[in-house]
C-alpha cells in the first residue's frame, strides 16, 4: 500500500489561505500608518519613528491583552470586527491610566481553522479602532493551529506602546486622604468576566429581547468596550490629575487599588450609581453574590480618576460637557 | 429546588490561582530588570525610559509570534521554560533582521485551566532569555479560558520592542546582483512547521531514540530556537550586512524574498549543506515533497545575512571563530 505524500495543508495549516487573508487585510492595517511609520509592510519587524518632540524624557508605557471569552459570543454570532475594536480599546485604557498616548499596536490570531473573510473582519475592527485613537498597526501574526483551537474558534491578543513625558506620568503617588474617586461608565461588560455571564445567561439566545435591556441579549454582550483616551485627554489638559485605574477584571476595588500609596485605601460607595440592567441580570440569573459580582464585573464604572478635592467640580464639568455622566464614586483615606 | 450561587470559580476561572500564579513568577520578571524600567511592577502599564544616548534618530523595532503548535510537545512532555525561551528568541531574531537590539519584552499565556506551576515554569523561561538577551520582561497576561483551551492546553504569545538607529537600519534595500548570502545553522525545527512534523512522527513516543538523531526525539523536538543576537552583534560591529533574514514559516526562500529589492531574487545553491537528520526523517516518514519540506521548514538554516562578495570571508571569519559553521547558501542575481 503506498500511503499519500503528507503537506502542511493535509496536516490542517493552509500557507494558501494565509496569503489571501494578508492581502485581505493589507488596506486595513495600512490606513492606520502615518508619518511615524517607518518603511514598508512585510519586513519582520514593524519600524516606527516615533515623534520626541516636546517630550523631555520620554517613557515608552506598554500593556498586552485579550478579549476573553466575549469572542465565544463574537463567533456564535458571526461578528467579528467589534471584538477587533475591543482589545485595541481595552489596551489604550489600559497605558492611558498613566497618562500615556498610544503609538502603536500589534496583534495576534490564533485560530483553529484559518478563514480569510473572519480574519479580515478582525482586522478591520483592529484597524477602525487604531485610527480612532491615533494608533499605528504596525505589525501582527496569524497562526493556523487545529490541534490548539476548535474549528471556528481563534484567541485574540493585542500588545499597545504609547509614550508619556516621565514628569507628567500619573501613578497615584501624589494621592492624600481626602482625594476623590470619579467613575466614568461603562457601556456593558467591556471584555471582563464573560466565562461567568456566559454561563448564568446560557438559556437565553443571543437575539433575545430581555425586559430592561436596550437590544437585544446579543447586541448587549458585544458592545464595544469603550475607549477612555478623548475624554481623558480633555481632563488631563485641565485638571491634575492624580491617579487613574482602568475597571477590568477583579473590578473596582482590584483595580483601583494597584494605584493607592501604601498606608491609604480606597473607599467606594456602592450606592453612588445605579448598576446598568444587565449586571442586575447576570447576578440574578446566576444568584451571584454581590461581593463576587463587584470582583468579577465593572459593574457600570469603567474607568476611575482620582484628583483633590479642589478638582473635581471642574473635572464633572468637563465630563458633562462631553455629554458623559461622571459621578463621584468613592474617596482615599487613611488605612 | 434551590440552585447554588454562581462564582468565577464555579464557572472554570480562578482569581485564586491566578494570584498564585502572579506570586510565583514576580521573582522571575524583576530578574530582567535594568535601570531602564521606570516605576514598580503591578501598574496597568509597564513603563520603560529607554537609553537613547549615541542613537541620532530613533527607531521602535516590534514584533509579535507565537510558538506554534511546539506548544503541544512541550505540553505531552511536560516541559514548560524552553518555549518560554523559544519565544523570546524567536522575537529577538525577527527584529534583528533589520539590525535592532531588543529593550522589553511582554508575554501572552492564554489557558484552559490555570496551573501556578505551569505559568511559573513557562514565566522562568522568557526571564532566562530575556536576561540572555539584554531584554527586560516588563509586562504581560495571562487567561484563563477553560472554553476555548482544553484543560492542559495552552497558547503562548510574545511581542517584543527593539530599538535601531535609522541611518543603521538593515532592509535589504543596498543589495545587488552578485551579492552573496551566507546561512547560519540553526539547532532544529526552532518554531515552525510543528504541526506537520507532529502529524508524521506521531507513531513514535518521545523518548524515542531514533538513529541518526542524537538525542530522543522529544529533545529534539524541543530544542531551543536559538538566538542569533550575539552572533550578528559580532558581525555587525565589524562587516557591512546589507540584509537579513530569519527563516520562520514559509521557509529559506519565502523569507529572504521579503528583504530582496524589486527586480532582484535570491538564488539559492541547495547542495551547500547537509540538511540535519530529524529534516531528513520527518520529509522520509511523511513521503513529504522536497519542495513541501523546503517551504515549511528550515532545513538547518535558521538566518541569512546577505553581504558584499569583499566582505564574506571576514563574516565567515567571525562567525567560526565563535563556533559557529556558517555557510554560503545563495547569492543575489537579477530577476
Amino acid at each position: 500500500m503506498k500511503s499519500t505524500p503528507q503537506t502542511y495543508q493535509s496536516a490542517g495549516v493552509s500557507l494558501a489561505e494565509a496569503d489571501k487573508a494578508i492581502a485581505g487585510i493589507k488596506t486595513w492595517v495600512e490606513s492606520t500608518f502615518n508619518s511615524q511609520v517607518y518603511g514598508k509592510w512585510g519586513h519582520f519587524g514593524g519600524c516606527f519613528a516615533p515623534d520626541l518632540s516636546g517630550i523631555k524624557t520620554p517613557i515608552l508605557v506598554s500593556s498586552t491583552d485579550s478579549v476573553g471569552t466575549k469572542l465565544l459570543v463574537a463567533i456564535q454570532a458571526q461578528v467579528h470586527d467589534t471584538v477587533g475594536q475591543d482589545i485595541v480599546n481595552h489596551c489604550v485604557n489600559d497605558i492611558l491610566t498613566c497618562g500615556a498616548k498610544p503609538l502603536f499596536f500589534l496583534d495576534y490570531i490564533g485560530i483553529g481553522t484559518l478563514q480569510a473573510p473572519v480574519v479580515e473582519q478582525i482586522v478591520k475592527g483592529i484597524a477602525m479602532a487604531c485610527r480612532q485613537n491615533g494608533c499605528v498597526l504596525i505589525g501582527g501574526e496569524m497562526a493556523e493551529m487545529p490541534d490548539i483551537y476548535k474549528i471556528g474558534d481563534y484567541d485574540l491578543v493585542g500588545t499597545i506602546v504609547g509614550i508619556a513625558d516621565r514628569d507628567k506620568l500619573i501613578n497615584g503617588s501624589s494621592l492624600v486622604p481626602g482625594d476623590i474617586l470619579i467613575g466614568i461608565p461603562s457601556n456593558g461588560l467591556h471584555t471582563n468576566g464573560y466565562t461567568l455571564a456566559r454561563k448564568v445567561l446560557s438559556k437565553f439566545n443571543l437575539d433575545d429581547r430581555i425586559a430592561g435591556l436596550e437590544g437585544t441579549l446579543g447586541e448587549e454582550l458585544l458592545r464595544i468596550h469603550r475607549s477612555y483616551l478623548s475624554l481623558i485627554s480633555s481632563i488631563l489638559s485641565s485638571v491634575k490629575v492624580k491617579a487613574m485605574a482602568h475597571i477590568t477584571g477583579s473590578g473596582l476595588e482590584g483595580n483601583t487599588k494597584r494605584v493607592v500609596p501604601e498606608g491609604m485605601k480606597a473607599v467606594f460607595d456602592w450606592s453612588a450609581w445605579e448598576v446598568p440592567p444587565l449586571f442586575a441580570l447576570i447576578q440574578q440569573e446566576g444568584k451571584i453574590e454581590i461581593e463576587e459580582m463587584r470582583r468579577v464585573f465593572n459593574m457600570g464604572v469603567g474607568f476611575v480618576v482620582g484628583c483633590g478635592k479642589d478638582d473635581v467640580d471642574r473635572l464633572l464639568d468637563i465630563a458633562r460637557g462631553r455629554g458623559d455622566k461622571p459621578m463621584v464614586v468613592g474617596e482615599i483615606t487613611t488605612k
